[in-house]
């Protein structure tokens, strides 16, 4: 089989397969690239999950995920900030072991309020200082932080980075090798300022990862699983890639889905339809 | 009993009752205040509602609702635009009817993308349009069309108008007596530029109206019904409130509640646990 060039399947595509499984069935589909999650590459050890990509031949894409940093002061916000660094370090083995076009780049999701608190603001500002504190340990392991904005109905419980200016606005108190802006179809295609924040974005350097996956309704009762295989649903990819391909966003795109049916299927055939899905709703629109 | 001066119930919170309960029920809580819809409004046909709006001494703050105009040109459309004139009518009627201090006020909710149409820009564009036509019949009827974003989670099926700067946008090519906006919290506290629009909507003259209810997580399957009485979740009414405030607003403030459990609750419940939950949560922020 072949696939794009430029697909990269996430692993959280594959939500069930172990790395070993992750791995092959990304490579039989004939995609080139992988983002992969820290728990199945802890499963096995960061050692031999480094030789397993490494065997397979694929690039390494992203590392998912670090963050959840929107704690107050106190020993959860210190091993949270721990965890991280951690998240670093293994980015930074895993994105050396990759093919070569392998990239370092941790992906953050903010973390939503904490318990009991309405106090968007407040966790908003902990997750610039949150950042700080670990942008000079990723500019030391040559890793980039990408801050994903997710989606505002996630504002509450999963992440207080709601759209991709706010982003943008966090990262630019840093150097851009070291903290940029993940782009999620999924995440931002709703945003009325969504083309000119992706043009921002290039500008600025700060596009660090693109991925994709579709929007439908209804919504699923568990709406964290609510991703689709591109062109399922609503969301135009051609004006979102052609806006990301014109800021000269030249590496891997990953298709990150979640979704109940997605994950019943069989890794091989998810890794197939998603080679497929691209191709018909992403490729068009690349150069 | 007594209830905020300030407090409109909106009758969307007691959906299940009719036109004659829904009043009964906001004058027995001691809300002054009442927004229809217009379902309950024609069941009885609008002369005999007006009358009964007139008898029960309630001011009347808002009706709801207009929009859903995102169909490209034909038959579909020129019928909803004939739809939201006549609810213009029924808004300078009903108002004319209500207690003084009443305000003729229309919430216009744009609608989604239309079946099988990924063009977002397109149907923003429409909307615009929409508004244009309708904008002369508004005027000559003295009532203002209050454009409510909705929250992005509704982008595709409900409301293509997602933040309140795109509303204000929108609007802005209008007279501020004939286009504002409705400022609802619940579609408005994820967003990072939400005080920032709130000021600006007061220096525009915009506000039409202020409406109040809460958000939680989970949300329900049915992601239209995750609507709560103000304090129930995790809106920051403090910071929201007084940002409208002080713009001059002064007007009445609704409460809507869509929830499962509110529509199966007994309608005077429903209207003094609005009226006691509004006193906790909002008032302490009204001068």
């Amino acid at each position: 089989m072949s696939a794009d060039p430029r697909l990269s399947l996430n692993q959280a595509t594959v939500k069930h397969a172990d790395l070993a499984t992750a791995l092959r069935v990304t490579a039989d589909a004939g995609i080139q690239a992988i983002g992969l999650w820290r728990e199945p590459v802890n499963e096995v050890g960061l050692d031999v999950a480094a030789r397993m990509l490494a065997d397979s031949g694929l690039r390494f894409s992203t590392h998912c995920r670090g963050g959840f940093f929107t704690l107050p002061e106190g020993q959860a916000r210190v091993a949270a900030l721990d965890d991280n660094r951690r998240a670093i370090d293994e980015t930074a083995v895993l994105s050396a072991a990759g093919a070569p076009g392998s990239t370092a780049v941790l992906v953050l999701v903010a973390g939503g309020l904490p318990e009991g608190s309405r106090d968007l603001v407040g966790a908003r500002e902990r997750v610039r200082d949150a950042i700080g504190e670990l942008a000079p340990h990723a500019r030391d392991a040559g890793v980039t932080l990408a801050i994903e904005p997710l989606h505002p109905m996630y504002a509450s419980d999963r992440a207080v980075v709601s759209t991709l200016g706010q982003a943008l606005d966090i990262a630019a108190d840093f150097d851009a090798a070291v903290v940029g802006v993940a782009v999620d179809t999924f995440h931002v295609w709703w945003d009325p300022q969504v083309l000119g924040q992706i043009a921002r974005a290039g500008s600025e350097g700060r596009i660090a990862t693109y991925q994709v996956c579709d929007w439908k309704t209804p919504l699923p009762e568990d709406v964290l699983l609510a991703r689709h295989y591109p062109g399922e649903g609503v969301i135009d990819f051609g004006s979102l890639t052609e806006a990301v391909v014109a800021t000269g966003y030249d590496r891997d795109i990953e298709v990150e889905i979640f979704h109940a049916d997605v994950w019943a299927d069989a890794p091989a055939r998810v890794a197939r339809r998603t080679a497929e899905a691209f191709a018909a709703a992403v490729s068009p629109f690349l150069p």
